[in-house]
């Protein structure tokens, strides 16, 4: 990510750009595509490891930009992520806007590097026509799991939800949306650099996997929310509460919350069985997942 | 365009973002992109056409997310655009600033359309190699001319120079990044719709002419922004002379800049002669290139 996210870019928007997406977070979604693309065999597969790891960082970027844009004052209003003043705080909303902005194209500039670079690119070239089809394939997936039906879109529900008594069915496709699919996005990608092809075994098994964990992983952020401090989290704990935006624990309560938190984690682990790839190659995914539902912050 | 961006994303997202980017404009990249791919002879390569015409609706989706944004309070903070009023007016910020976001998302995915689609996507899978390289090679043009070293940093030298004295190489440089960039990535984007490997003759050539024309584009803009009114323009006139930014106009005077952009015209026409593509396949670039100096709005 140090050498990908450029500190030179100009008047500003590089440091900018740096601070939103650097040493900071609990980089999980690049964990998972490095994780799925151990379980789908990417090291077997010509340049696959160094498309995981291309795929990690743009996935950081995406995630990163969200953030970013996410705790503008149009938005959220939120001064305090991963521990630091947000990027609007420290930069201004101009600068914070902008760097959002080319946080979330070069993700796609990292994800195609056999593209002619102009002055500044971001490293070698790969050649091959395997390569080239994991590129496409890799925009493909990053742009649906964050575009208008994916991302963008929960956070577009999230946004009409504030003060609204949503029902669990709407609170579900929000959380699908707005955390979920980047959390699957991630999980298909690590697939697609390990040459997993859609509509495989190994594929729908590793998408259902990447579906419950996602599911999970809001449960439990809900979780934290109400019951841990903001310096254990990091950022303002019991804001969505305050703003009175629905959650899981608002809306099922704390105990059930836990209960189909569970539940997930063990679909999850059915689902690793299920795809037949082997119980060594899928450890690191499953230590992901137990993460997932048992961290603390 | 009006098939590829979704009426129906969540919580009027997809309005916000029709609002955006239909209807309005002079869509000029766009058939930069096409005139580049009929000079490159896309109609003879499998799957050129629809490659091209996918590129065109992606560049017109950057150029517009990049005018939603622009305009925001936090930005230029414009009011009226192509006639009408801005979308953060006539949505609110959050929702423009969404709808920018969904947007450059967007623009990927039309240019990937062999990844897998859940739930609504953005049309038929496209197979085979070279397809696929044509694919990932779009996508990194669009994000080089698009990121950090193009137009988002050209946004952030215009932001840093407000109420400075830049110099004209300053000016140039910026100028160069934040309108340059995407035409320059139009003509490059519709050469590789046809097959143009970078490095060739005729690649470097319509580069040329990318180049040529997008520094006349702006000189223009700058001309037309001191000379016409507001309602021919289809946006507020004189904003830039009036915020006390530097233009090619204050920079060189009316009569300097004029005389620039008539050479650009020139070094243009001649870069399309040294293409070697035939004076019948460049006619419409050539008549592009004509109207970007020669147009009064």
């Amino acid at each position: 990510m140090d050498q990908w996210v450029p500190a030179d870019a100009p008047a500003g928007l590089g440091q900018a750009m740096r601070y939103g997406v650097l040493d900071g977070g609990k980089r999980l979604r690049a964990l998972l595509i490095l994780a799925a693309a151990e379980a789908a065999g990417a090291d077997r597969v010509a340049g696959g490891t160094e498309a995981a790891m291309r795929a990690a960082c743009a996935m950081e970027m995406i995630h990163a930009y969200s953030l970013v844009h996410d705790d503008m004052p149009c938005m959220d209003n939120d001064v305090l992520r991963r521990g630091k003043p947000t990027v609007h705080v420290q930069f201004g909303q101009a600068q914070a806007l902008l760097a959002g902005d080319a946080l979330q194209t070069l993700a796609f500039e990292v994800l195609t590097p056999d593209a002619p670079a102009d002055g500044a690119g971001s490293g070698a070239g790969v050649d091959g026509c395997l390569q080239t089809r994991v590129q496409a394939r890799l925009c493909g997936l990053l742009a649906r799991a964050a575009g208008p039906f994916g991302m963008a879109g929960g956070q577009a529900i999230d946004l009409a939800s504030v003060g609204k008594a949503l029902d669990e069915a709407t609170l579900r496709d929000m959380h699908h949306r707005k955390t979920g699919a980047l959390l699957l996005g991630s999980v298909q990608m690590g697939a697609a650099c390990g040459g997993l092809e859609p509509g495989s075994v190994a594929w729908q098994a590793l998408s259902d996997f990447g579906d419950a964990i996602g599911l999970a992983f809001q449960i439990v952020d809900d979780v934290l929310d109400a019951t841990q401090a903001s310096d254990k989290l990091g950022k303002t704990a019991g804001k969505d509460a305050d703003a009175n935006k629905p959650t899981y624990v608002s809306l099922l309560g704390l105990e059930r919350a836990q209960a189909e938190s569970a539940q997930l984690l063990s679909r999850a682990r059915q689902a690793l069985v299920r795809s037949e790839l082997g119980e060594g190659a899928t450890a690191m995914l499953a230590a992901l997942a137990e993460r997932i539902v048992h961290r603390d912050h």
